[in-house]
């Protein structure tokens, strides 16, 4: 029984799977890595290197990676080549896994349910990232899991440079019910709502709606399971929403109830935190117009770099059918007033800090 | 009678208001600025510098730059100083404006309905700047329209650099219903469920939910205008996501359904057009993991600007609690390719591009 991670073996070749083995194996553990997507197993085997993932040997610890609904099933095929599996956990939802892997009589001591909160709207082994998990919360439900197993998922989620954070299986679902299904839920209902409208309507979209509905990319598959694995956690957020809604819709008529409305929501919004996880930071922003074209961006950015500022942000935005661009940066207000000063002093369209 | 602006008198200190005065400053016309409020008139004057936007003399034509409710309050204030009043409306509903000002008894072939899509999340003459308009849509509705009043209406839409696009009243409204009003009621709705959530819950929040929400910090007061003067447009979207939502609820636990519900989210989100207004570009991204310190995101672009090609996006993602960051830079394919080669050169770490 090892003390601390030597061999790992990851199932399920995707975004997460893959990451993980990326991060693993940047730390010198020895990962075998596998899909039932031959495909899948190939181009994540190839973009380890030279440690290519490939099997041989028991290992310590087994990450089951796939999608939610077949946790169970990996499960019972990989005992069946090690009696002693000891399982991790790391699928979106936490309370339907634990009770598919309790139903075929699996110890639940050697199954550690955990999630790590970092995805992106894209999917598969070419888009994993050692990095992927640097920083992020990677929530562990590990108070009914056996020490030893214990240890070697901290150990895990050490070496992926993640924050460990304690939750019960139930919080996690809960929490997770709130700030990310309920979101790709609201977000593809509204997307699927264009389907309805006429060019001559859409072509008047800007960054509003690109930004509510950018997590409609998601992956129709996956979020099935996890929409409909997570559904006792969801559906009373989803009903308070209705209700809302359907109030909303009864006084739409009623400016007093509008205002109301986007008022909550002002209030809600401001309680989400900003990066780098703590209280939002409050940055002061430059905007600077520019011509679209390459040079511009280096300029302003040397620039920055030679006042010895840092910048904590920034976007691009272009207009449609025109060859300028505005850039916005992001400083603290101490940095925004040296760097506008240098911009200013170089002739750059500096708008006023906001 | 004038045939080209010289003079333009602008009723509403605002973001929108600020804007065009500044805009049109820029390019020689006389402009005179009022704000019922005198704090913001005075920002917007001094915003203005030594063509300070004062009173006197009569203007070729008055823009209403104020919420929709007060445009036919402000048109019988000015018509007792003007009585060939001319005006231009800015406001984002034009129905229910319309209707007001015919109550009056004003001449609605002085009355010209038109529609700037630019806005921000933030309001004020603070947040004005004359280039907000440059490249974005300008809808007119200038179909019942005095030609001499479209033709003046056509010089403020050319002198702001935006894009002229005709709608009638009715096509306008259903439009904006669609892809403003809808997404701004869908956003605050989403975040002031968050009101309800546990500190420990809002804490994981992640990219998803803060895009999906970041319209919510709009305005209450004027948004409570909009929403309430497009019911008749917005009431039959609200109504179509309402049942789309309830469906929802019924077949949480049905995979096929949540499947078909995702997937229609991504079609919906598909058809809404890229940057520079056309359809949506495929770009190759290239993923660079950084430090966050000064000089990196310096050394990048600057190789970027060296290898000559257009960095046609741009996104910094930071990670919480990690001093590292990742630059995300998107080029077309053979771009892309080119500069990827030059970056691993130099030993950046650049990811597959995707």
């Amino acid at each position: 029984m090892a003390t601390s991670l030597t061999h790992v073996r990851i199932v399920g070749a995707g975004l997460i799977g893959t990451s993980i083995a990326l991060a693993l194996r940047a730390t010198g553990v020895k990962v075998t890595l596998c899909d039932s997507d031959s495909r899948a197993q190939s181009l994540a085997r190839d973009l380890m290197g030279e440690h290519n993932g490939e099997d041989g040997g028991i290992e310590d610890l087994c990450i089951v990676a796939t999608p939610p609904n077949f946790i169970a099933e990996v499960i019972q095929a990989e005992l069946s080549r090690n009696s002693q599996l000891r399982v991790m956990d790391i699928s979106s939802i936490k309370t339907k896994p634990l009770h598919d892997v309790s139903s075929i009589g699996f110890d639940l001591s050697l199954f550690a349910p955990t999630h790590p909160m970092a995805g992106r709207e894209v999917s598969g082994p070419q888009s994993a990232r050692g990095d992927l998990f640097q920083g992020r919360p990677w929530i562990l439900c590990l108070n009914e899991v056996d020490p030893e197993l214990s240890r070697l998922v901290r150990d895990v989620v050490s070496r992926c440079g993640a924050i460990a954070l304690d939750r019960t299986v139930g919080e996690h679902d809960q929490a997770v019910a709130l700030v990310s299904h309920l979101p790709q839920m609201v977000a593809s209902l509204l997307a699927s709502q264009l389907l309805a409208g006429q060019g001559s309507e859409i072509e008047l979209a800007g960054a509003g709606l690109r930004d509510t509905t950018r997590i409609a990319e998601s992956d129709p598959a996956l979020w099935a399971q996890i929409l409909a694995g997570n559904s006792a956690a969801l559906r009373p957020l989803l009903i308070s929403l209705q209700n809302d809604l359907s109030h909303a819709i009864e006084n739409l008529e009623d400016e007093v109830s509008m205002a109301q409305l986007i008022s909550n929501g002002q209030r809600g919004r401001a309680v989400i935190p900003g990066k780098h996880g703590g209280q939002a930071r409050n940055y002061t922003y430059l905007d600077i117009v520019i011509d679209d074209k390459p040079g511009q961006l280096a300029a302003i950015i040397e620039t920055c770099a030679a006042a010895k500022v840092n910048i904590e942000d920034l976007a691009i935005e272009h207009t449609p059918g025109q060859q300028t661009g505005l850039i916005t940066l992001a400083f603290s207000a101490e940095d925004s007033s040296i760097v506008a000063a240098h911009l200013k002093k170089e002739g750059w369209k500096v708008h006023p800090s906001r």
